[in-house]
């Protein structure tokens, strides 16, 4: 591979460059306002739009790829939140990393939501969904997470009510620095097995 | 109220049963297509374009007609829900008739998401909210649920665990019979006072 590398054309390392330069662009553009044009990306990025069009056919293309590239970012971020020990302290460890990164991106999913199918922008979040699916699981086996409901619903419904959480804050309900302590409670009892509830 | 109705002239009363098809062909085309054009409604209410355009100036006004309309009959269907007696129960039962209108409402809800605002949709379901919200209050009175989170971030959770069941649905990781007892399952863990739990 190192060889290969070596003989990429200058040309191709300058059309990497535009491709980054562009995608923090779109990123930060559509974080901004999820109708951002293309017009608009191509100026924060400092080039024209028929350059933008030369890496991305149409716009959709391109939120596509910004909303890969967030997802990215944010579940190596996201790899960094210790997991181990009790369960529903390594839950509330992960909401706390994860509802920043679904507030931050609240935007772009909006973009990414006017353009894209549901079911893709499930798949662009396999990743992260999958490293949470392995801390219920290990909770479940351990005891403290309910088995009596499947682990993709449990999964599911800690999604909604990180959305709920940026619902309520866009209505005026919520303030965003108690969010993280409520989705937290929430999730945790609605994870207890029922044996264990009162 | 009477006299003044007994002298509505013949025009208006059918002008009258014009918008009452017209409303109830938008709930069923837009039921089955959230994109049902104002041509395919105007069809299925058996009268022309101009007479649906008489009515409501654009598609915009017709859908949020159409969605307070099912609002409405859905509302006077919960009503007949009995909310007495252990509140638990009592929110089981609503769950379980409220799931229903959200199961069926889906693609009506989608067409109603693509025209309005977030808040408009929210002012909409104000009747229904009213009604669990109250349900809500009387449990955490009675000290069956929790009190340590707002009343109206619990509503917003039971709001979201229905809307995630209908993705799961979507998405082929949920059979609806099953949904019902899920979101009761769920809510109500989610509920309890921490006090209670294990």
């Amino acid at each position: 591979m190192t060889a290969t590398r070596a003989k990429v054309p200058a040309k191709r390392a300058d059309a990497q460059r535009s491709i980054e330069a562009i995608l923090d662009a779109a990123i930060r553009s559509l974080s901004r306002n999820p109708e951002a044009s293309v017009s608009e990306i191509a100026k924060t990025a400092g080039v024209g739009r028929v350059t933008v069009y030369g890496h991305f056919p149409n716009r959709a293309d391109l939120v596509e790829a910004a909303m890969t590239r967030a997802i990215a970012d944010g579940h190596a971020g996201l790899e960094a939140v210790d997991l181990s020990g009790d369960p529903r302290e390594a839950l509330a460890r992960l909401i706390d990393s994860s509802w920043q990164l679904v507030s931050q991106s609240r935007s772009l999913l909006t973009a990414a939501q006017d353009v894209l199918s549901p079911g893709r922008i499930r798949e662009l979040h396999a990743g992260p969904v999958e490293r949470v699916e392995g801390l219920v699981e290990r909770g479940r086996a351990e005891g403290v997470f309910r088995t009596d409901l499947p682990t993709t619903w449990l999964v599911g419904v800690l999604h909604s009510i990180m959305h709920s959480a940026a619902d309520e804050i866009n209505a005026g309900r919520l303030t965003p620095d108690v969010a993280a302590d409520y989705i937290a409670a929430t999730a945790l009892s609605a994870f207890t097995p029922p044996s264990l509830a009162g």
